[in-house]
């Protein structure tokens, strides 16, 4: 009789054979379903790939880049944390100097950073429900407790609540989503300042993935970053510079800010290749912003056109749109794929999100809606 | 009389007025000083850049990928982990199926996968002394406690002190690197083996990052794989492939490893970009490791000169060279920098590292060396 050998081969090795840490033991990968089907409205892309000529020019850094690709990358890449600098400041009128900016690999690796800064075991980051579905991702990976306040049934965050949560829970990390995915409602600037106030002992990041879609006069919370050491923005190239594939996150905030997520960022995080496209892309951002409010026009278009069909769907100040509510959503967005629009089973139940595409997409998206629904 | 205000402006505010979490207060971003002399011998980069055929290539598929970057990349690479696993197979002669394989930013954020997913509060790491210093980052960064078992003084690994530190600490996560950093020392499979057969509530990984400058020979842990569910090899394209600017690591696993590891990746961690410029590499893997034999050769003949000028320098199976003693290495590598020659002041005390570059650059460092030394 022989024993049971104490090691498996591999081909005999299953995932519940090996030590996972508690927390993660069952879990699955993270990911909107990645199906293949013509019109895709479902992660919030753009649809507007970018221009021949905007291809040229990100080959062309690349190019330069890999001559040089044998040594490692600029460690603290100023060259491109100037250039968000200068970005920024054309986009909101805010003046802000390259030690305030930092970037990674998509803002998720931002946000990842934050949280392995301010997080950790016996801290709390504390959202306000509905919200982007993610953040208890990054605290789960971080070892952060996750605690969610709630946004009123407009999708609104109430200050008062907002306030009693935060002296509730004491959270070292509170993330502001605005606009809020996947609402698509901004916070007015009077309410990310009542929740900077409230914070005395911890951080407060505002997460504007989506901001370069707010309608015209919605302020950035960039205006208040002056008044508030602690406080964070957080912004992305994914969406409305169309490089969601590029994965480049950015985040504004004071120096000291930048300092600490400094510390818990691997070195070398963000490849000479990614600083080289990210600069590109954003020496085109006038051309690449200017799609904007075209998508812009056709999300208010897309809202009118569902509240006429009699559903609800909030104002957005994002590139997607809310709508319900459905007693059976999954059958709804079933019916959708079936009619080759792949749209996203998120949000509250009864809610679906649709992404705002190009007019065409549009026009098969209505018109499977009204298939399906019978509307 | 006003209150101190409970939360301070960006301006006023320190590192020191964060709320950063316990374990990395009082702490500074790792990394090798970024000094810019004539000669870089200090990161183990390989002196030769990319050929402008490789270049070009890059760029030609980077222009590709830049044409639908506004979709998010493929979250599981199979194309690119397939190329990884056909370029493993020609290395190594390991048969490998792209399931097998993963891939990050950096073979760090590879390793960061791995404590993410078998490290955490209550867990240990164990390596063996004199090793890479980025390992404890990774622990800090992932809760995981780091303990060091030691090398003998010829740097090699005891078996048996290996598995007694193994049944002492009972690690969750055990990291042999072979080549060893800063030493050079490669692993007999003997050794990979007792280790790997040692651990049995917990994962092996072997860091193979300068695996293709072994002496012919010299084995790759990749042959264990089918023996052992609970290993993994580690790769990276920074060194041999001249990618460091790149930042492409992998691994090589039983699947079941690999879906461990997709459990704790951010979603979309490897950009669209990065995986057209690996595949790009990898096309031409043939020309990029060619340089490597050169590279081999002129690593012998310097571990030849040090000796001959009575240094002590064990022998090397990666990029780079070890050497000593001195009484104070701090004045030699000062010495050597006002020479120009940028070499690391790491490892063991009294110890300096070189790594391997042009002929001309260690002419340079031979003539500063004896300069300093006055040998």
């Amino acid at each position: 009789m022989t024993a049971e050998p104490a090691t498996r081969p591999a081909a005999a090795t299953t995932l519940a054979d090996l030590p996972l840490r508690d927390g993660i033991r069952g879990e699955h990968p993270y990911g909107a379903p990645q199906i293949d089907v013509p019109v895709l409205l479902n992660v919030n892309e753009n649809p507007h790939a970018p221009s021949p000529a905007v291809v040229a020019d990100i080959a062309r850094a690349v190019a330069g880049a890999a001559a040089g690709l044998n040594r490692y990358p600029d460690r603290d890449f100023p060259a491109l944390r100037a250039d968000f600098a200068a970005f920024l400041r054309r986009e909101s009128g805010v003046e802000l100097t390259p030690e305030q900016i930092w970037a990674a690999n998509g803002s998720n690796e931002v946000m990842l950073h934050v949280l392995q800064a301010f997080g950790g075991p016996g801290r709390t980051a504390l959202s306000f429900a509905p919200t982007y579905s993610m953040y208890p991702e990054y605290a789960r990976d971080t070892l952060t407790g996750w605690v969610t306040g709630r946004r009123e049934d407009d999708f609104t965050l109430d200050v008062d609540h907002a306030r009693a949560a935060i002296a509730e829970h004491r959270p070292s990390v509170v993330i502001l989503t605005s606009p809020n995915n996947p609402t698509g409602t901004a916070l007015p600037l009077e309410v990310v300042e009542a929740v900077a106030e409230a914070v005395t002992d911890g951080v407060v990041v505002v997460d504007e993935a989506y901001a370069e879609f707010r309608r015209a006069g919605v302020p950035s919370a960039l205006e208040l970053l002056p008044r508030f050491g602690h406080l964070a923005v957080s912004r992305t190239m994914s969406k409305a510079f169309s490089l969601a594939g590029a994965r480049v996150g950015y985040l504004a905030a004071a120096p000291a800010f930048v300092d600490a997520l400094r510390i818990v960022r691997l070195p070398y995080h963000l490849s000479a290749v990614t600083q080289a496209v990210a600069g590109a892309a954003l020496r085109h951002s006038e051309e690449l912003l200017g799609r904007v409010h075209e998508l812009r026009d056709r999300r208010d278009e897309t809202v009118r056109w569902l509240r006429g069909k009699g559903f609800q769907a909030p104002t957005s100040d994002s590139n997607f749109v809310l709508f319900g509510r459905f007693e059976d959503r999954h059958a709804v967005w079933r019916g959708l794929l079936d009619q080759g629009v792949l749209i996203r089973e998120t949000g509250p139940e009864g809610w679906l999100r649709v992404s705002v595409g190009t007019e065409e997409e549009m026009r098969a998206f209505r018109t499977a809606l009204e298939e399906v629904t019978g509307r």
